[in-house]
């Protein structure tokens, strides 16, 4: 008998077929003497549609009440399974963030748990109640409603999962685990068994969008294993778990891509002190997120400097980086948004050598020119031209050998 | 300077447009220096399709998870205001029920207010918010969402109203104040400029929609002037206050109608002690609600027992009453759905005579049947036969001179 705790993504509660589906399996885990708590996301395209609908009034709603309109998705997902639950003879209850007590900060709409009071649901588990918790939600100190950002219930569910010492968290989404790439985009991609914290965490960051990232930074500290699986299915999927040491034998475990960001390089800068502050400084205060970044010197004091940053900041970079090359005294800026970064992932790369040699001779082969290039001990990541995406990324999962089991 | 609480019901705020004109008349207010706290109801229409959604699951869904889901429907329309009022430049803050410290008992679905912690709506005044709270809601004493039943945001904002000593409660609707009777079925109907807390309480009990019942006995109780208005015209509407000597001068203020009640009658009724008990405590226990009780003797120890119910429970009342009339030997079970409940009201009867007889003489004259009879000290109740509701309605508007001002 274990304590299992699962969430559901939005695909998997968008209608109330699905939700009666949801609630047939937690009861069969449940009837099997498990303890379960269910953490829900709202139906599929719900927050979207809330945010929408603030933004008919205001292009900038105020974001202490933007949480507390799009709090109202989770929670009406899990009063709906909880009726459902109880309607099929299952004693289930449902807690809000406030009531789960997850304690946030106090980022509204980007949130991070600080702590989690177990005891109400510990004591409604020994009553052997099925607790579904809102997911993406939390509280502050002053009991504000927060979210938590984007996929934020994997972070629920793996923090709730660590605050109780659960023996598993599963996420159930509409892919049936993590893949050595994506499979929409090349046919041999294999399904991995089982995954390291910190290749997830690469892989997170990278491009892949299977789990929000501080899920996985959560899972990582409090070492609680996860278990990315489709609702759709009863097959195991990929298992998140602590770095082994087979696991080292593969030296890359995937490959990544991201079109989500945009390159912008300003030419000829002054090559003095306290520029590059100059230059970022004012990113930083707009709330944009730099990436990458390459400076190359060049001859007579003078340097191009490039970086990237998302592609839905590129406008207001770009503006920015206009008036800094003025005021430092750069020849101009330039931009491209036409750009994707490919990455290669794997904890072997750490006791093996010539993976970054490997990732850019496989590149070369197809003639694709690598523009920017950064790395970390278990990753290597190139920016290319977008139109190469597809093409490198078969070629670096080919040249892996990730398309043979 | 006054502090005032603001109550918008569904049609108020049925759509942005709506609530951006809800939004203007609140800044009219508090930049003219008032406090203000706005309560609200759900965009018109959607507590009932919540409710639809959750019987799509089970006719009787868990009541505690009924309550967590239709609780959104305030929390979407608290959220969209404030949003609304900042981008507007007004700072304002929402409050869920439980933020609010709305403490209800345990009743979901129909609970009641047992205090109201002003604490720190109070602290935001000062801080010159305008506090947007969400109608119809509240937590019981272990923190769960409960909610106050049909029409509960009017009985949040009285109670808020009396728990801040506010110097008046605005009850903003879609009719611009309380009339002498139904303008829809009496065209010289006149909106009545003043009336007594104890007139409302029985014209909200005898089929009057405008206010909840249990926020009319808030008032009373409270002593809190309520101003029942249009949120769709300036004009003033109708003030619900304490009894005042000029109010007697009019004898009967209203004529109130209900078509919600049936009749069940069971005859030939062997009249033995506890025989009474053992046809109502079964309709009590299944929580249905008796209005008016009349009993005739008839000779050779036999009675004739008449009493009505809501017509929802109507099905269940006769089922009930056949088992029952079967146990105690009675004759037979009659039903009639077709009846209606016309009422005289007024607190100038407590000084006035012979209101009675020309209630009874009105109707005669027009050879309208009267089945039942209940008074109370400001009221006089007549069951009549349905089809002649709106003849019995406009006659005693008439005897009573309220179509003159």
């Amino acid at each position: 008998m274990a304590l299992i705790v699962q969430k559901y993504g939005g695909t998997s509660v968008a209608n109330l077929d699905r939700i009666r589906k949801v609630a047939k399996r937690i009861i069969r885990v449940y009837s099997a003497g498990n303890d379960v708590v269910v953490v829900l996301s709202a139906m599929a395209g719900v927050t979207d549609g809330l945010i929408q609908l603030a933004h008919q009034i205001t292009n900038d709603p105020n974001r202490r009440e933007l949480d507390v309109l799009l709090a109202t998705g989770e929670q009406t997902t899990v009063s709906l399974l909880c009726i459902m639950l109880e309607s099929m003879g299952c004693p289930a209850i449902s807690l809000l963030g406030h009531q789960a007590e997850i304690v946030t900060d106090r980022a509204f709409g980007q949130a991070r748990i600080v702590g989690i009071h177990a005891t109400r649901i510990k004591e409604l588990l020994t009553r052997r109640k099925i607790v579904a918790v809102a997911g993406f939600q939390g509280r502050d100190q002053q009991g504000n409603i927060t979210t938590l950002g984007r996929g934020g219930s994997d972070t629920s569910a793996v923090a709730l999962a660590a605050a109780l010492k659960a023996d598993v968290c599963e996420i159930y989404t509409d892919v049936d685990g993590v893949y050595t790439t994506d499979p929409n985009l090349c046919k041999d991609a294999k399904k991995l068994h089982k995954i390291a914290y910190d290749e997830m965490l690469e892989m997170a960051s990278l491009g892949a969008k299977v789990l929000q990232i501080r899920s996985v930074e959560f899972a990582k500290k409090f070492n609680v294993p996860v278990h990315v699986r489709s609702s759709f299915k009863e097959e195991e999927g990929t298992m998140v778990v602590e770095e082994e040491e087979d696991m080292e034998r593969l030296v890359v475990s995937s490959v990544a891509y991201s079109k989500d960001e945009a390159r912008i390089t300003l030419t000829r800068v002054p090559d003095r002190p306290g520029v590059a502050s100059k230059i970022f400084t004012p990113v930083a205060d707009a709330g944009i997120v730099v990436d990458m970044i390459i400076q190359n010197t060049r001859k007579g004091g003078l340097t191009d400097l490039t970086f990237t940053v998302p592609k839905h900041d590129y406008p207001r970079a770009m503006a920015i980086q206009k008036e800094v090359a003025k005021s430092i005294g750069a020849e101009q800026v330039l931009g491209d948004e036409h750009i994707a970064k490919v990455s290669v992932i794997g904890v072997g790369m750490r006791s093996h050598s010539g993976v970054a040699a490997k990732t850019f001779s496989s590149l070369a082969n197809e003639n694709i020119n690598i523009m920017m290039i950064s790395t970390s001990e278990i990753k290597i990541s190139c920016v290319i031209e977008e139109k190469y995406t597809e093409l490198a990324v078969r070629v670096l999962h080919q040249a892996f050998g990730l398309d043979s089991p």
